[in-house]
């Protein structure tokens, strides 16, 4: 309780501005952080249509901040969350109706990471999976979550658009930064990756997604 | 034990015959069997260079049949195992490691089967995964196996091929067929479909895998 008391006082001076020249911003990603602070983003942004909100949050917030992360969850367009949380969020075990019920609160995009077992965007009527990439050696799994929302915004933003077809493509990358991610202590790998690199592990999935390989 | 006992004794009387017409078939699936039994049914085939014989195996018999199983694994072609299982047979947690190993064995196609996290195929350096449809409501999960089998062997017999094209295919269909058996209780779903209803399921998975759907 005393370590959480001082983190949440840590996490409590933290106070980001927006800088003036991202208040209009297609594409934002809050990241996993006190929804206090997600909000306060929110509130910094000036109006566009076309912009997509992205949310990722955890058990920590579902159990400390629960009415203002529901609160941030409704102005948000695409949430990743786990498949855990994803039940703790909904009260529903089985993923298709806790996605049915996240929906409900808000997003038109729920993205369920179930780690080595991939993640399932639910969308619509049609879901849509994107495996993990089998390794033969994970090292460190911490991070693969973060890396998977940064490969996901960074690649609707590279691509200024965020239609569902960009976001399942963004999830294919965000599936590749995660797989790099874990293969060694910490960001090692991400910090190193080439653009060569991360194109080649983004075939790797490919392959693994396509019959005809 | 008692039960167990009697069990055995009963699989001890099954002693399949194979039928003259069925001797040189291009695909043999033995069923999840005394592996006893699986030799035998193998004893029974005339030479067929095309041949692909499949196999389903679980821990049961490895643990009270190893060297009877490993000598029919080294026959087979392709194997249908699951996660837990490929574990316990090749002593690797990690699935990468454990197919690598069940490749030495003897099997050139190793399909690890995760349950409701999909099903994973090792070939060569190229692995395939093919998810499993994400499912409201699961009745009775017994006989997914079975029916994914069924659906895999089903298909490459119906194509007369076997090329890895073809297998990668076939677990697409054997997906599909374990998809509509945990549906229902028993073989209910699976005795009631039309190959409307198959094709209808079949085209869901289609669209689960696929960015444009």
């Amino acid at each position: 309780r005393d370590t959480l008391d001082t983190q949440l006082n840590v996490l409590q001076d933290f106070n980001p501005i927006v800088p003036e020249k991202y208040r209009d911003a297609a594409v934002v990603m809050l990241g996993n952080l006190d929804p206090n602070v997600q909000q306060n983003v929110l509130n910094q942004l000036t109006p566009n249509l076309n912009r997509k909100v992205l949310l990722d949050t955890m058990n920590f917030w579902m159990d400390l901040e629960l009415p203002t992360l529901l609160e941030v969850i409704k102005q948000v367009d695409v949430i990743t969350i786990n498949d855990e949380e994803a039940s703790q969020l909904s009260g529903e075990s089985n993923l298709v109706l806790a996605a049915k019920a996240i929906h409900k609160m808000g997003p038109e995009f729920v993205i369920i990471k179930k780690g080595e077992h991939g993640a399932l965007l639910f969308y619509k009527d049609h879901p849509f999976f994107a495996p993990a990439l089998p390794l033969e050696k994970v090292v460190d799994p911490t991070g693969a979550g973060d890396s998977f929302a940064g490969g996901l915004s960074g690649y609707l933003a590279a691509q200024q658009t965020t239609t569902a077809q960009a976001i399942k493509e963004g999830i294919l990358y965000g599936t590749t930064a995660a797989s790099l991610c874990v293969g060694a202590m910490g960001t090692a790998n991400l910090v190193q990756a080439s653009n060569e690199d991360f194109l080649k592990q983004f075939q790797k999935l490919e392959r693994l997604r396509n019959i005809i390989s």
